[in-house]
Parts: C-alpha cells; structure tokens; sequence
C-alpha cells in the first residue's frame, strides 16, 4: 500500500482534522511538519497560527488531496475495514444522515466560528468598526447553530445518530479554539451541546491532537 | 539573522540536545521533522527509535553541522548574550572546565549508555551471547562513570560548578532514556547523582523536550 505522508502543522485546524480522522482510523501515516520556536522577546500567537491555518497537504502514492474534509471522506471510505467503523456509517441512510451534517458543519458552524476565532487573534485596539461588526454577526450565526444543534442533541446522543462520526470529529479544531476564548460560555450555557462537546472532545484520538497542539505551540519561556 | 533550520525527530537523543540548548538559550528557530505515526497492528518502538537516531541537521545560512555537541557549543558562543548565559562559563577558567566536563560526557558517559538504550530495545530472546556480554560491559562502565560523579557532585552542585551548563545538559538525553529502563536505579541510588538528575530533568527547556518526544511517539492505539 502507497504511504501515507500529511505536510502541515496540528494547530491548523485544517491538519487536526485530519489528525484525528486518521487517529480514529488507525491508520499508519507520516506527519512532516515545520514548527516555529521563537524567543522569549516574542509574544504567544497561538490563536493567530490557528486562524490564519498552515497549508495542509495529504500524499497517497500518486493522489495528492488539500481540502480536510475531503481527505476524512477518502480515509473513512479507503480504510472502511479498520479503527473506528462508524465513522462514514454503514448503511446508506446512515451515510446521508452523516453527510448532511458533516455539511451543516462546514457551511453553517465553520464560517461564524473561523470568523470569531480570527477576530478574536486581532487585538481590540487593532480593530475597526467592520472588525465589531463581523464579531457580532459571526456570534449571532454561531449561536444560532448551536441552538439548532441543542434541539437535534436532545433526540440524539451525536449529531447523525447514536454513534460518534466524521460529523461530529469535523466540529472538534473550531469548537477547541472557542474553547480557549471567553465564547467557551456559547457551547457551555446548552445542556445537551455542552455534554456533546465533553463526550467528542475527551475521545483519545483528538487528546492526542491536542496534546500535539500544545507542544507546537511558540511559548515566551 | 540568518534564520535557524532544524532538521530531525525529538525522540532523537542528539536531536533532543540541541533543542535542549536552542530553549536554554531562547533562540528562535524552526524544527523540521518527520513524525511517523503507526496503526493497532504495530508494536511500540520507542526505545528502538531512540537508539538508532534519526539524521540531526542543524542550518543556519550556509552553516551546516551535525554533531549535536558541536552545535551546543556554537549556539552557547553565537547567543552568549541571551537566554541562559551560564550554558558555557563566562571566565577562561569556566570555560575550560565545561569543556572538560563535556568531554567526558562524550568519551564515558555517552558510550555505555548508549549501548545499554540499544541492547535493551532488543528483545531478550533475539539477544547473543555477544549482546550479553556488551550489556554487561555498559553497564559497568556506566556504573563506574556514576561513581566517579557521584564524589564530584559531594563538592558542586553541578559537574563544572555552581551552574548548570552544557556539560550537564549534554547529559540529558541518555539519562532520560535509562530512565525509562529497570536501570533507573544506576542513578536513584546514588544520593547526589539523584539529586543531580532531579535538578537538571526538571528545568523548562528539558521538560518541553520530553513532551515533544512523547506526542512524537508512535502509540498503539
């Protein structure tokens, strides 16, 4: 079987999508990775690096794939056999359960919750009005998700159903850089979002992300 | 400034030193590593990758080196001005005693302990009389190093004096890696070499190294 080699760094969110797809799946792979360690005369930018992301390449042999999402996609299908099964689901009503919300995250969740983060990195005396205004609005879209997502989590333990899938695992990079942020309280303050949140975010496969994250992480010492 | 290019795994004991010294001295730098990361069916291999090493190469402009120990001493001499500057001693005298210290880290302390990280990540059973034999031999040239260290740390609390410099550091990385092994007690019972390894384990720079080594640690999962 062709190697597998992922080019980027974990505290993309793009990467630590695919890390913990691939974590999930068990499957053997290669990170090449370039980390930046700078002195004690620069400050953190841990919420700069995440929001800005790094290129993210995935090599198969002679497939080469960019987007995280599809590259979760492609690992579920090609190791169907190995680690985690339910990830993709089985059956296909399973499979579309999954793919609808897989794609509520990336157009509904992704954008006002990328948003928030980046903003967040820009410091208040640094921004202008359009800045505020992008922070309100990414805040009101976001919470309405979740508002959304509260109502499916009070029928469902996961958002396609009853088991952990790539719907819930695309949710994990954005949902832990909030995490870091005072909007920690926007998933805190719903029951059920925040018992979702505990039970994805404690899986080992996305520990082992995090654990990565912090290591690569620039800090003033 | 140039600007500074490591090439290589933390898991690496040479690699492991000069990103010892890079966070003593607080210099920036980027770390260029290959990680590989293995699925159930694979057995851990820590101690196997550690023995072996990984190719180390250290770029700044058009220098090249990649002897750990050499780019020790010239990160200490290039960033004398920042981070820790007792790294090589201020004074002739210093100096020259670090050296000296640093040399026998190389010539008898080095030697044996590698060989001991090695032969004990093979197996038992796929041993020789011959790796027998090497083991024992370590183990009593490394017993008698600790001994001779040892009655020095009666007199200083580090090997070349009063500060930690990078004769005790360019410890770090076998010691670590007898650490993990049932030789630990070669140290823990010697009361000012414990002391010793107490002291210079638990200094930020290091502590960071270990929890890069551990993330880069492919784990059965």
């Amino acid at each position: 079987m062709a190697s597998i080699n992922v080019f980027g760094s974990p505290t993309s969110t793009e990467v630590a999508r695919v890390l913990a797809c691939l974590f999930e799946k068990n499957v053997e792979f290669q990170l090449i990775r370039v980390d930046g360690f700078k002195g004690a005369h620069r400050k953190k930018d841990y919420l700069k690096q995440q929001s800005t992301g790094q290129a993210l390449t995935y090599e198969e042999g002679k497939t080469t794939l960019v987007d995280s999402r599809a590259i979760c996609r492609h690992v579920s299908k090609k190791f169907a056999e190995q680690g985690n099964k339910d990830l993709l689901g089985i059956g296909t009503l399973e499979r579309a359960s999954i793919e609808q919300w897989l794609q509520t995250e990336e157009n509904s969740f992704n954008v006002p919750s990328s948003n928030l983060v980046f903003h967040l990195a820009v410091s208040p005396d640094m921004r202008d009005k359009h800045d505020d205004a992008v922070i309100e609005d990414s805040k009101n879209k976001l919470l309405s998700v979740l508002e959304f997502y509260e109502r499916r989590l009070e029928e469902t333990s996961f958002l396609a159903g009853d088991n952990f899938t790539l719907a819930d695992l695309s949710h994990l990079p954005n949902a832990q850089c909030i995490m870091n942020t005072d909007y920690a309280s926007m998933f805190m303050s719903k029951k059920k979002v925040r018992e979702w949140w505990e039970k994805i975010s404690s899986r080992p496969s996305w520990r082992r992300v995090v654990a990565m994250q912090k290591v690569s992480m620039p800090v003033a010492n």
